[in-house]
Order: structure tokens, then C-alpha cells, then sequence
């Protein structure tokens, strides 16, 4: 009656999550905040602080990494991508679960070094691995490494979409463009620190954030849509990467900087990093607008909105 | 420069992601823990009355449902896939995040189907959907459907499986085996209220609990290992789905009835729902050993563990 070929959660030749676990445990550091880490049917963490705060995110061979990348890449962004998301919400970082979704070519050095990619760089940023799932795909299916994230955090004063006011500043913390063609898409920046200082140092001024996955025109449209407001960007302030212009800016996506607005009072002198003013919070229909040096008005918002829809 | 056929995360030229996200929110009963739902970076929750409890599962076509199965049921099972690693910790429901990676087949109507049926599956037992994220597979791979589900609950007694002591009484919440022949792993018992209620009735009496979902006899392993005790299953005491076998129960995963450890004092009659009391913790190597009704013994912990390894 077992018919382990037919839905057992784990039937790969080569891949032990037993033998994956037993190593993951032996090499995680105990934080206090862990409870129970990886082994029990969930993992206990502290309570938090606060309100809590979740997101998860998926990185799909194919969608968001090519066949050849290595392992160790693969790993770093799945977690980047979705710390990206604690961090445009100004939060601190808990913990996070990981499941992977393996090619049954995969090797149990290969699970492993995976999951030592994750765990490093989930330590990295003070977001611990804390529990996950591993499935292997049937051997008649050619199906592709597939990994998800859930992260988790915490904070009393989630900065969110929908909050930008009229007269706001617009701002991102670095430079847009080109992160596919350069491959920085496969080590974004992690910009958790730098969101939990915005918070702390501009207080009730930061207004509203969301970190630069889809590209400029289509995240500065999230917020405008969110707040119901409009943005114009000021194309010469758009900071870019070396051969890129305000163009990918807009358009390229997996930046991870932080976009966000803050009020026309806000001392941006008191922040520790660099910040880059690239805008404006005005009135009227939902929208963004990039204003040229003539003061010429383009829409831009439909840019980076280019699939699905 | 923009590459949308290469990384964008979501390239689907029939579904939309935010077409889904909009009817989503729309079809939301807003809960006053749920600060923040669907369409912002994160989800934002009311600060949780205890430590945190989370845990991650997955669906895969081909290994946790077949190719023809319906979206409903699929929808419902990676809920409750997921919901049984809380209900083994005794943990209160707080929401669940979900991620769905689509075959490039996939129409609107039928990605917001299985959409309606977590969110619908995971209203229904006190755990609403509060973010989650889409994909679609490239249309020249023929990738399955893919769902992971991480659930967060919070308690201030999380049930382990490390900590059965000598002299416990072993016992399940209901009738075991035959899960994927009968369809039944499409529907699995949620038992949350349940562990709620063994908690809340038997307090420190209630001393080990697991979730069956790899079988009974590697589900019992997995206590008798972190606790480093052995179990005696009593063969004739073990309940089974009619047309099943002991050998089924202790071999067939998916049943999702919980395996728990009371203490020999505990007054089981006070639990408002029936249990079933199927053998003892002894001392020594660790294992768990099926007893017949002549007092033969065979070692069963292996039993469920054929695959991987």
C-alpha cells in the first residue's frame, strides 16, 4: 500500500534531508532567540518585540537564476530577495524558513552546500535559518531547483506603501540599473540595517518605503498607487550603475535599494549613508511622472511593468 | 537592458499577478490581528501572546498530488499539509503565507482558484492568508505546480518531540494507514484544536507530541530518537482506516492524526474527543518496537523510513 514513487515528500536516491538536517544542526550557532531551531515539526522563537512582520519570497532556475549558476550565488539571493522585503517594511530581522524543491540529478554535496549558502547568509544578516522542508523531484520529471523564503521580523513601526503625503521627498539609498547584465542581481544589497536607521533616526518623518525589485517606474508606482498620490522623479538625480542610464534605472528590476519618501522637514544630515533625493510627492491622478532638466514630463510608471498585467 | 523573459519573477503572459493579489484582497475578511494583509513587502501581524512558532511545507505535483488532481483539493491539502506542524506543537494559529509557482499553462481562473482555496482552506481553521507570492515557469520548461505553505502560530508550552519520558503512555487522535489509496491525503484531519485542547486540558502532563505524517512507525522513531527512550506500540491497539492494516498505519504517511506521550497519571478522560491509547515509553536504545498480542516484538522504527536515507 506505501507507494513512497507516488507522494512521498522525499524520495530522492542522493539526497538525505535526514543527513541534510543532522548537518545543518551541527553547524548552526545557537542564538538565544532560538528556542528550538531545525528538527521539531516548527521551530520556537522568542516572542517578538512587536508586531511581526512576514514575507516570503520564491527564486525559480530559469526566472530568477540561470541553469549554470553556482550554488552558492543561488543560495545568497533567495535570501536577499526576501530580506529585501523585512527591510523595505523597516524591520529587525527574527529569523526565516527555507524550503528547496531539488533536481533529482542533485547530489547530497550539492543539497548541502546549498543549504550551507543559505545558513551563512541567513546568519549573515541576523536572520537565522531556523527550520525548512526538502523535496526532490521525480526522476521523470525535468523539473528545476526551486527555492522559497519566508522571512520574519519585528518592529513597532512598519513603514509601509500607502503612507507617502503630499510634499514628501522621494529618495532611494543607491544606485539603480543593469543588476541582470552585470550579475549584481545575484548579490543584491541587503539594506535591513540601513532601513532600521532610517527608522530610528527620522522617526515620524519616514513615510513611506519599498525596496527596488521591479524596477524604479513600476515600485515608485506601487507607492503612488498605495498613497494615491503622484511622483515626479528628477531624471539627472536618478543615481545609476557605471553604464547604465535613467532608463534601467526605471525599467531593470532586483535592485534592492530602498525607495522611500520623507517629509520636506526631515534632516537627512543625521543619516550614516549616503541617500539620494530623487524626487517629489505631488497631487492628482495616481501616477509617476520623470520630469527632464526643461522641465519636460514623461510617464514612466508603466515602465518595468511589462509582464503579466 | 530589461530582461523580462531571463529574471523578472513573474513573466506569465495569461495570469497576473496583480489581478490576483486585487481579488484577493477583495475576498479578505479583515481579523483584527492582521495589521497589514496581502500587497504590501510584508504582511504586518499583531504582536503574538507567546514564542513564536513556524514551519514550512511543500506540494509538488508528482509527489504530493497527482498531475489530474483537482485545484481545490490541492489548495486545501498544502494547507493543511502545513497547518499539522502547529497542531503537533499545540500552537495557536496566528496566518500562514503561501507561494504558488504555476505551470506556464496556468489560466487567470485557475491560478485564483487555488488561490480561493487556501485562502478559504486557511480561513477556515483560524489561520487566515496574510501574503504570499507568485510565478510562473518559463514556457519552455514543462515545470509543475508548485506550493509552499509557512504557517505561524505562537504558544507558551510548545509541545517537542524530545521530551517523552519513561513510563509514558503513547497515544493518537485517530485511525492511521491507506491515506494516498483512499484519497484521504488530499484532506487530511486538521487537528489543531485538538492539540489546543490536550494542551489546555492536560498542561505538564502532556509530555511529547508529532504530527503522523511519514507513518507511524518513522513518525514514533522520530520521538524515540530526540527523546532517547524506546516505544512499545501495542499491534492490536493501533487504530486503522477500515480496508488497512497495523503494517499500513506504521508504514502509509499522510494520515496527520497527532502521536503524543502523556504521563502515566494523566486523566485522558477529561480530552473531549476520542484517543487511542497504543503503547508505552521503556528505557533503552532508542527505537520503537511493535508488540502482538503473544508478546512477540519486531523492530518497526524503519518502517516508513524507505526513503532517502
Amino acid at each position: 500500500m506505501n507507494s513512497p514513487d507516488r507522494f512521498d515528500h522525499f524520495e530522492g536516491d542522493m539526497v538525505s534531508e535526514a543527513r541534510l538536517l543532522a548537518s545543518i544542526q551541527s553547524r548552526m550557532t545557537a542564538g538565544e532567540d532560538v528556542h528550538v531551531g531545525p528538527g521539531d515539526d516548527a521551530a520556537v522563537l522568542a516572542r517578538p518585540s512587536g508586531p511581526l512582520i512576514v514575507s516570503v519570497d520564491q527564486c525559480v532556475e530559469g526566472l530568477h537564476f540561470l541553469p549554470d549558476t553556482d550554488l552558492d550565488s543561488i543560495g545568497r539571493k533567495a535570501v536577499r530577495r526576501a530580506a529585501g522585503d523585512l527591510a523595505a517594511m523597516a524591520a529587525s530581522p527574527l529569523g526565516l524558513v527555507a524550503t528547496a524543491l531539488l533536481p533529482s540529478r542533485f547530489t547530497q554535496r550539492e543539497a548541502l552546500r546549498l543549504y550551507e549558502s543559505i545558513r551563512t547568509e541567513a546568519e549573515s544578516i541576523n536572520c537565522p535559518l531556523v527550520g525548512g522542508d526538502t523535496s526532490v523531484w521525480r526522476k521523470d520529471l525535468q523539473g528545476g531547483l526551486h527555492l522559497s523564503v519566508t522571512v520574519l521580523g519585528f518592529t513597532h513601526h512598519p513603514v509601509l506603501r500607502s503612507t507617502a503625503q503630499l510634499g514628501d521627498r522621494v529618495c532611494v539609498t543607491g544606485p539603480l540599473g543593469g543588476s541582470f547584465v552585470s550579475g549584481r542581481h545575484l548579490s543584491p544589497p541587503v539594506r535591513i540595517r540601513e532601513a532600521m536607521q532610517l527608522r530610528d533616526e527620522l522617526k515620524v518623518e519616514l513615510h513611506a518605503m519599498i525596496d527596488v525589485s521591479d524596477g524604479l517606474g513600476k515600485d515608485a508606482l506601487a507607492i503612488a498607487m498605495a498613497s494615491r498620490v503622484r511622483l515626479h522623479l528628477h531624471r539627472e538625480s536618478i543615481p545609476c550603475h557605471p553604464g547604465t542610464s535613467w532608463k534601467d534605472a526605471l525599467q531593470d528590476g532586483e535592485d534592492h535599494e530602498l525607495l522611500f519618501t520623507v517629509s520636506p522637514q526631515a534632516d537627512l544630515s543625521v543619516i550614516p549613508f549616503p541617500t539620494f533625493e530623487i524626487g517629489t510627492v505631488v497631487g492628482g491622478q495616481p501616477g509617476v511622472e520623470l520630469v527632464d532638466e526643461n522641465g519636460g514630463r514623461t510617464e514612466v510608471g508603466h515602465l518595468g511593468w511589462n509582464h503579466g498585467a
